[in-house]
């Protein structure tokens, strides 16, 4: 993977790292780029507001004056913007200074939109590979900071020993759209648990007990033991298998322990909306038949885009 | 603890552990009554369905005929109902056979249903102590079980050697309602992180991933590295003193990510419910002044009862 880093050169100077272009300087944008830089990798940046290109020159990038000067100057170009329509506003104006060059995309987006920069850019004669960051900017670089990726084999293959100069790439398979999808879905479970952990807070501050407190408990002991990782996976098979006996348990008894959720928040004053809607779920999986069956049959509903009927 | 059980007895027959009565043999109930048994304990039974004994008879237990016959046959009365409608139901016409006794209550309720249970076993001269049990019924009996009480401490401190022999009993505090507030916060912390599990292996499983892949690298990498146990720990002195510093990450940036879980889930065609409230929560923080906080200042939004408006 570094074959060209550790051979000697056969002219005097030493081999260089490949040449990489970073468009887009925001704090993941100046993360990476200055990852780049660290490994020895020649690097041209970009940004609209060209002030924020002056630190990265001056540790020894080379800023360009146009985008289609900067894709021109290195083989691979990364770029991390707002969105999918910034990067056909940036892009487009470089036109056929794209082709035969490569783009890998770390902009957060939908499936769709990743699907359609690929036809974009082979349009122009563009490499293209999709990715998402899933860690901050202070830990790009470290070799545990995992990117994924999806789309072309080729192109993450040809490219993995810069890819793996910003973190641990993982390459998810051909549909472009499996990196920002894998994203989105890891974001949802980071989002539910943490607005689990902060309502919950909340519910037993409505009894005066400090955040401290409870979270010793529930991290110290509850989610170790009732949520480790270790038990998600073992329930897994039983999602792809649609098997789901009720005999430890019913979903009309997870009705029933969350209405209890639901009447406590209610009576401590605590917002209601997200133990509702937990409910809510539940009483349409029991409309649907799931009633005798176990709380992952719920897997069932989620699966369809029929939302609950709210009273 | 354990001084009753060890010590020899003056007389020739060996001391035995404290008398205990088990009322309701539910699963939970039969469970209690099994561990109890295990360790010694003279045991008492009844239910409303006499047929429920049977197998602890069998085993050495005594049946009563009536709850008065029952609550009288030991200091201290362990039940596990249907919830204190229930306990009502069935304790009140034991009328003044409960004066001098012990009532622990493991039902499931409110916390204010505990406190007016409380007041009704002043009424009635019994000494009363609220709990819930942590685990399954498989695993009641062993050592590491959890079981939170709350209410007086010198119930708790009398009978803990008793409260042992079913798991390890944890007392919270003197308010009898903590051990059910405790019990519906960690419930919540469950159903939000499963659904946030449940509803991400439903997102990429609309681009044909199994369950089984999705989840290695959710639970084998992303749940261990972004919400370990420790990092909730970690992050709890905040909540008590309301510190949200913007300056890694605002919840403008959080909004922005999760209009792309909501997007991407209509995109896929999967339930859009749990996405569009997540995105709703994080509104309101916004409308209400925490756009450039970070994430945690979603506490202050559910610390309050005004609900989201639904548009």
């Amino acid at each position: 993977m570094t074959t060209k880093q550790r051979m000697p050169s056969k002219q005097s100077t030493p081999q260089l790292s490949n040449p990489v272009t970073v468009v887009g300087l925001g704090p993941m944008g100046l993360a990476l780029a200055e990852a780049l830089l660290r490994r020895g990798h020649p690097l041209t940046v970009w940004n609209r507001t060209p002030e924020k290109t002056d630190s990265l020159v001056a540790q020894g990038a080379r800023r360009a004056a146009t985008v289609a000067e900067a894709v021109s100057a290195s083989p691979l170009t990364v770029m991390c913007l707002k969105d999918y329509d910034t990067l056909y506003e940036v892009f487009d104006p470089a036109g056929e200074a794209l082709a035969g060059h490569t783009l890998v995309n770390l902009s957060s987006g939908t499936p769709n939109e990743a699907r359609t920069a690929v036809s974009w850019a082979d349009e122009h004669g563009l490499g293209y590979l999709d990715g998402v960051i899933m860690v901050p900017p202070p830990l790009v670089g470290h070799p545990d900071s995992v990117f994924l990726y999806s789309g072309s084999q080729d192109v993450f293959d040809e490219h993995r020993a810069t890819l793996a100069t910003m973190g641990d790439p993982r390459h998810l398979g051909p549909d472009p759209g499996l990196a920002v999808l894998y994203n989105t879905a890891l974001l949802e479970m980071m989002y539910t648990t943490m607005n689990g952990w902060l309502h919950a807070t909340a519910l037993v501050g409505s009894a005066n007990v400090s955040a401290v407190e409870f979270t010793e408990l529930a991290a110290g002991w509850f989610m170790p033991t009732v949520l480790s990782p270790a038990s998600f996976i073992e329930q897994a098979p039983d999602l792809d298998q649609a098997h789901y006996p009720g005999d430890l348990g019913t979903m009309e008894m997870n009705r029933n322990a969350l209405d209890h959720v639901l009447r406590t928040s209610q009576e401590q004053g605590v917002h209601p909306d997200q133990p509702r809607q937990l409910k809510e779920i539940v009483d349409q999986a029991i409309t649907e038949g799931h009633g005798g069956r176990n709380y992952l049959a719920l897997f069932e509903i989620f699966k369809k885009a029929t939302q609950t009927q709210r009273p």
